[in-house]
């Protein structure tokens, strides 16, 4: 079985990959799609990915069999489901609800808002991306925080990192990009913190990534 | 134990969770929230559901405890924790994989941006929330018609409704709703006919809710 991940590094969608991957210690292909030039609406891709996004994970199995998965969390969750040793989600239902809620904070409260192909249509209408950009992202964090303040311990619930920690740090990055201001949420950023003590966090970062340009 | 849904009736996500529900043949309280009067601010509401988003699932545990869930796929994804028997998800982790991707497609790619704080947020530019959101709901519908083809047996993902079917049903109302044209989706309304031949899917539609106006 071999696995290969067609994501771009700055995307915070495949940024959350990243980091489930690394955390189960599932080594992969990295393959750059490169969204600012449009690679993502080339043919050969848009047969893996019918969404025209960017993530998607191909699964080749031994037999030869292609899988393709495409959406940050469904991925995530595959990879918990088939492979669960280290667990991305809670044993306790409430706990798990809890994980996943704060992901979806993230990954549709905050994230659908101010992706790119969003703030270009902002654009259009004469409206400013990033003034759009950073209030969805001040009041998505304000959510997460007070969510958060109920399961945290080490990470956001308890004490071991969730699907929830694969959302917060790419989130936090992008927070940091659009030039949001973090001062209001000490207690994420002390979660994110401890997050990049770990390999599997750190690693993942955009700026480590093969396709990563540095400005 | 004892389920309350506090919810709101066209609330597309609310009624993503009433579909599960009743496919589970789980019984609950329904409690209405009023987006359009702001009922979602108030300090009682806001206790509850700290996004300050409509949909909330209490769960009063039989000791007296109250469990409260935000965000209609963790809810939903908790019913099917707690509640297996009934599944809504397949148990092929691929398939499960794919039922989730077409669920987001839905949930963080076409709602967050047709949600009434976006579209407040577009005519406050100037732009026009028709248009804006005709726009993302057809592109949506057209990565979910295409993801589908690969999945669709009567429902969504093969034989049974799944999470799929529990967030293509409100999106296609949703799409009526704001004149989306759905022409080019047959196989979409095909589905939704036979998920609405279901008493789960009929008994939840928006109009057929206590708090309903019919305009």
């Amino acid at each position: 079985m071999k696995l290969v991940l067609h994501n771009y590094w700055r995307s915070s969608a495949s940024h959350r990959v990243r980091i489930g991957l690394g955390l189960k210690g599932l080594p992969y292909d990295y393959v750059a799609v490169n969204i600012f030039t449009g690679e993502q609406h080339a043919d050969d891709y848009q047969a893996k990915n019918p969404s025209g996004q960017v993530l998607t994970l191909e699964v080749i199995e031994d037999g030869g069999e292609r899988r393709l998965i495409t959406q940050s969390l469904p991925i995530l969750e595959y990879l918990e489901d088939r492979w669960p040793e280290v667990p991305l989600l809670p044993r306790d239902p409430y706990f798990r609800a809890r994980t996943r809620m704060l992901a979806e904070i993230v990954n549709s409260g905050i994230q659908p808002l101010q992706n790119l192909s969003t703030t270009n249509k902002i654009k259009t209408l004469g409206g400013d991306p990033a003034t759009w950009t950073v209030e969805f992202i001040s009041r998505g964090l304000g959510s997460f925080a007070r969510a958060v303040a109920e399961t945290a311990g080490a990470f956001c619930v308890g004490e071991a990192p969730t699907l929830a920690d694969c959302c917060l740090v790419p989130q936090l990055a992008s927070a940091r990009r659009f030039g949001a201001d973090l001062a209001p949420f000490p207690k994420l950023v002390e979660i994110e913190a401890r997050c990049l003590e770990l390999p599997a966090f750190a690693d993942a970062a955009p700026d480590r990534q093969p396709d990563a340009v540095r400005s």
